[in-house]
């Protein structure tokens, strides 16, 4: 089988102009076929905020109203995906950005309104991803690049991108050895959050137990880890979490481990 | 040779939730291969006016700043481009939104500052478009979603969405028959911009000039026909200026004509 690299890039590196031009001139250099999955919640809190959109957080997570969903697609399909598509362009890599809508690559279904309406949410599947048309893309030589807007019957809906990223990577290992990344501001996972170097090298789903227990594993790093422990136990063949100025040293960053 | 069908279709209609309904219903109903081209130029205005940017216009035209191409690459390229996209999917055209960017379908070059600086706007010419990528992708079966936003050396640029069908349709008549369509809210070039019905059936060059000298074809619609009238002398099989309402109607609206 070919290698495809899946790639997921997060909202500090995305809205950061700097970091940003850094890291697409890495990913540029991947070899192989490879996609792209970014964020930009950022600059879409900051957008709904300039519009004096409320923001409605239910347990740690946004509630998407019609409005917020508009700012999610003018944001993540519009601003960061193009800005990201552009730049890799012209760092030589012929990107081609995509909404879960463009070509049905990714469909989704509303979740559910029981017991918690997060609104304009969709849920997806590893059936959800047409392979059919991402391999048809990767094989005219294009790179895709996926915003976590899917499309649903009844329109667009804003999804979380670790979980577009997850579900891309388990879909695809049926043609491809599929290695993933998470890309983010950190090293790695820490098993220490207060000491930047605590990277740890070899993670197993027992240890990120333990470390939640600790209370180091905490926040948006709990959902990160759980999809990240599902492809890999669904048949991607290495997943990685690692500093976006990393993605092209293989061992840099936190390898996660079977058992 | 295959037919294509180009359509450009205007702000009013792209920006008017019901009248976009109903157009994406009877383009989606268009036999063969086809494209098409949009605008969305209301929705930036209003965009800009809620974000407190000053809209400066230049002899009829707008300034593009950067912070106001930030903002059409929003809405041209995010919420219209993806609200189209899944419009049409959901009545069963596979549809992909593109800039020009993606997968380097239109490259374009900065205008140049000198006698009037224009801002963040970029020029085409019928090379600038990779018809090899949008062959490939009519190939797959895939209807191209075309925003107004080209890609530049130095990044992403405002582009005119009437001059994009010009060149797309001019470019592609070398493979396809092209036929071109200019959808907007009214049926058709009128005689007497006072009288909706006055729709001329059969337009010349010469006839142009008569009614730009009589103050009848005015604004906008000047270089929409000026665009036009290049696409038919460079082997575009047929010009048609219509209500988004007749697109399946050939008969309907302005059809242009040589000499």
């Amino acid at each position: 089988m070919e290698q495809l690299t899946v790639v997921k890039i997060g909202g500090n590196v995305t809205d950061e102009p700097n970091a940003l031009s850094g890291f697409l001139q890495r990913f540029a250099a991947l070899p192989g076929y490879k996609i792209l999955v970014h964020g930009g919640g950022k600059t879409t809190t900051a957008l709904c905020k300039r519009l004096n959109l409320p923001q409605t957080m239910i347990e740690g997570r946004r509630l998407t109203t019609p409005e917020t969903l508009d700012v999610a697609i003018m944001v993540y399909a519009g601003l960061v995906n193009k800005k990201i598509v552009s730049g890799l362009q012209n760092a030589g890599c012929d990107a081609i950005g995509l909404s879960g809508a463009d070509a049905a690559v990714i469909k989704s279904t509303r979740r559910c309104r029981i017991p918690i309406d997060y609104g304009w949410v969709g849920d997806i599947e590893p059936s959800s991803v047409s392979t059919t048309r991402l391999s048809q893309l990767l094989g005219l030589g294009l790179t895709p690049v996926l915003c976590a807007i899917t499309q649903s019957e009844g329109g667009l809906l804003n999804t979380n991108a670790d979980t577009v990223a997850s579900m891309l990577a388990i879909a695809l290992c049926q043609q491809y050895e599929v290695q993933l990344m998470y890309c983010f501001e950190k090293k790695g996972v820490l098993s220490d959050p207060s000491n930047d170097e605590s990277v740890i090298d070899l993670l197993t789903q027992a240890m990120v137990t333990d470390l939640r227990a600790k209370g180091a594993v905490q926040g948006g790093m709990i959902p990160k880890l759980d999809a990240a422990f599902r492809t890999l136990s669904s048949g991607v063949s290495s997943v990685r979490i690692c500093h976006a100025q990393n993605i092209l040293e293989e061992k840099k960053g936190t390898i996660l481990a079977h058992a």
